[in-house]
């Protein structure tokens, strides 16, 4: 076993555990330049199943894919003023191409607000052209000082929404409507628990109005920013001149929202349900749902597990044999590692009885299955799997989440995990959230319980929003 | 209607017709920086219907999706020599990065043999991890002097396999393999006339021993490279050190290959079967199968459409219902310029008929379905065009394609197709039919007749090959 193998256990650096986790499951590993990486094949599986849940669900919301160019004129950033402000300390430009010194430096694209807008101050003519629903599966460029594989790295594969509509309340609900979305993909497919709401006024989109977000609990009690949705106004519709004709024939800027998630919900998944044995994925989002292994290379139990493949294949279960030439030990070992939801061994007794042994990854818990009816107990246990991983998940993040009404209080409670309290609206005590507690304000929650004082200075509060440390 | 929307006839300006039918179709437009496009949601979802495909045979192949970085330090280009040398005019460079001057330029993608190998260097250890058959979906960027929307971009997308073998004959497979699945691609679902053929040495791929292509017939009677699949021996193994232990334990370098297809193919696709009124589609990669346009609003007509939209929908028919306010003229108008294969026409006579009229995009050709035997009728057309266009493509290759013995012969020959002939192998042969027939030599092909002289010089011919003109 290599190093790359050994996983150190959480308790003992949590940090280091995720490292180990993505190197051991065969997820990412860094690429040559400071910040890029490989997307191995098993970690590109995640990410495709992902594309393939996200992308049938985004064209049932009349949503239709395109694709913008990767570089832009530099001076294209800067129509947006809070834009060019957020994104410049983060861009990577080129200045040579085809041999020779460009005329003007283009940007690689961190978002692609600003080349949308340009093309779709174009598309856009009349009141007939909208909503508009345009979505790209992309990789953008954000250099990162402090990169981490998949949670913050220099380039990350995304989709980018971008919509334009006609009027402020439909762009918002579109806004809403794709959080939504997103927070329901990461409960029935991640299995993972997640708070909403809006981000503080420091916290949004360079050029948004609002930006809601989706914040998932880590195991660690850190929040992760799994995805956000941006009402951004008029903003970019007036720096790029997007404008329709309305019904009686007047000029009206559109209302617009762009919204996002990217690989980073990997690196996400990972936190939220691996162990110190190794990844553990829920079987809805897993390559690989169940993996047969015969325990030798006889013919008739090799057999026995090609037939059961056959048998769960044509249930729409994603399965494998494990048929190289290997000790059965190592081989559960690394799928384990894998974080394959279910394993069946299959050997003489089990051919000769008719019965396979299920061994499940989250619970390590055995169980027994006819093998003539091998395909609903699988379905069954897996959907157990995916179950009870969002119920931990929930249960997690629920014990992780407290209530602080004072600075002691929450000076002590962030360390932990989320902590719901009050606050006043301004930005000197988020400040001092963040350079005193490491922490931030991960968003502005809705409906939930109201706090009389603001956490941090103790003055009346305006807000109620989840405090956390996060990744 | 817009500029945009006229559409030159081809026999005019068959270049201009191109860049009509590419605006009038909505496929795609320029994008602010020279050379790089905007794929418009229509051009994309050709693409995304060529992907699905190839997608599926690749992994039926026992290839692996994997990303890797956009980019890559300058000096891994020039590992290998020739690699450097066929790319370097067309990179891309990032010299600043973060707000800072960064100590070696980075280039973007051209291609990611060389990020591919120094990957697999580390991946690759023992005979045991090979064959290796990785895949990826991605865009690169190769600065083009002369641009044109899909046909030769600065940007492009694409997909771009690399394997790696213990065995010479087993990559030279590969490559093969490979260059049949996309000729069979071709043949089976863009409808399209190809021939295949080895590359000659001056035209091969900056780095490969061998390079194999698919040569597409257009209709002027030039050829669009549409594909390339490489063998590149163990160039790249030994620039980048990709070694394995064998058998024996000892230490060998893998022989590999790659191969891509692109955004080009949605190039090849317009000017393979669009006429002058129009795109025309071959139905299987098609984004919309059958169009149905009811003639009015009434609720009647819409109610009947939309319940023949649902039958065919179940049929795995992609169907769509035109129900905006419009005339029907302008809207059959629309979809023929779309390429739409099948228009069906919705009035009051239809729906107490219980009989529809079905309007063929290739022919213009009319026919009636009973509504309750719609979909048999519908899928039996598609059928039927489907084979139809790739009848006519290769009729139009056979047609467009002579011989020649002689200069003289191949002069004239050249000026309308492809043009089967004789080649000596002097690079200054090849030289002469581009300086001074503005064609190529595209292929290198075998099985077929044999010709006893050099159609360029007259001397004896080593081989058989394809000149044409080429996009």
């Amino acid at each position: 076993m290599s190093k790359n193998e050994t996983i150190t256990p959480r308790g003992e650096d949590y940090a280091q555990w995720y490292q180990d986790i993505v190197a051991a499951a065969g997820l990412a590993e860094h690429a040559p330049v400071r910040g890029l990486m490989v997307i191995k094949p098993y970690g590109y599986a995640i990410w495709e199943n992902i594309q393939k849940v996200l992308d049938g669900q985004f064209k049932a919301t009349g949503t239709a894919n395109a694709y913008f160019p990767l570089l832009m004129p530099e001076s294209y950033l800067k129509k947006e003023a809070k834009h060019i402000e957020g994104f410049a300390p983060e861009v990577a430009v080129v200045t040579h191409a085809g041999g020779k010194k460009l005329d003007e430096p283009l940007v690689i694209r961190p978002t692609s607000e600003a080349i949308v807008n340009e093309v779709f101050a174009r598309w856009i003519q009349s009141y007939r052209d909208l909503p508009l629903n345009i979505n790209q599966w992309a990789n953008v460029i954000r250099w990162e000082l402090r990169p981490r594989l998949f949670l913050r790295s220099t380039e990350f594969l995304w989709q980018e929404g971008h919509t334009a509509h006609a009027s402020s309340e439909e762009a918002r609900a579109k806004a809403q409507e794709m959080l939504e979305l997103y927070a329901k993909f990461a409960r029935e497919y991640l299995a993972m628990a997640t708070v909403t709401g809006e981000k503080s006024e420091s916290e949004k989109f360079a050029g948004a109005e609002t930006t809601f977000t989706v914040e998932a609990y880590m195991q660690d009690g850190k929040a992760l920013q799994a995805g956000t949705s941006h009402f951004l106004g008029q903003n970019f519709a007036k720096a790029f001149g997007v404008k329709y004709l309305d019904g009686q024939g007047k000029e009206q800027y559109v209302w617009q929202t762009s919204w996002g998630v990217s690989t980073r919900l990997i690196g996400a998944l990972v936190m939220a349900h691996s162990d110190d044995k190794g990844l553990v994925l829920p079987p809805r989002i897993a390559p690989v749902q169940v993996i047969i292994v015969p325990v030798s290379s006889d013919t008739g139990i090799v057999e026995q597990a090609e037939k059961v493949a056959e048998t769960l294949t044509k249930s729409d279960v994603r399965v494998e044999v494990d048929k190289r030439d290997e000790r059965p030990g190592p081989k559960f070992f690394e799928w384990e590692k894998k974080g394959v939801p279910l394993r069946i061994e299959i050997g003489p007794r089990e051919v000769h009885d008719g019965e396979l042994t299920l061994a499940r990854r989250d619970t390590g818990n055995k169980s027994t299955a006819k093998t003539d009816d091998i395909a609903p107990a699988v379905k069954k246990i897996l959907d157990d799997i995916q179950h009870s991983l969002l119920t931990a998940s929930l249960h997690r993040m629920k014990e992780g989440t407290s209530e602080a009404d004072d600075w002691p209080t929450l000076t002590l409670a962030i360390k932990k995990g989320f902590v719901e309290g009050g606050w006043c609206g301004n930005e000197s005590c988020e400040e001092k959230v963040k350079s005193e507690l490491k922490g931030s304000i991960r968003c502005i929650t809705t409906g939930g319980k109201k706090y009389a004082k603001c956490a941090v200075c103790g003055i009346p509060a305006k807000f109620t929003v989840i405090y956390a440390r996060a990744y």
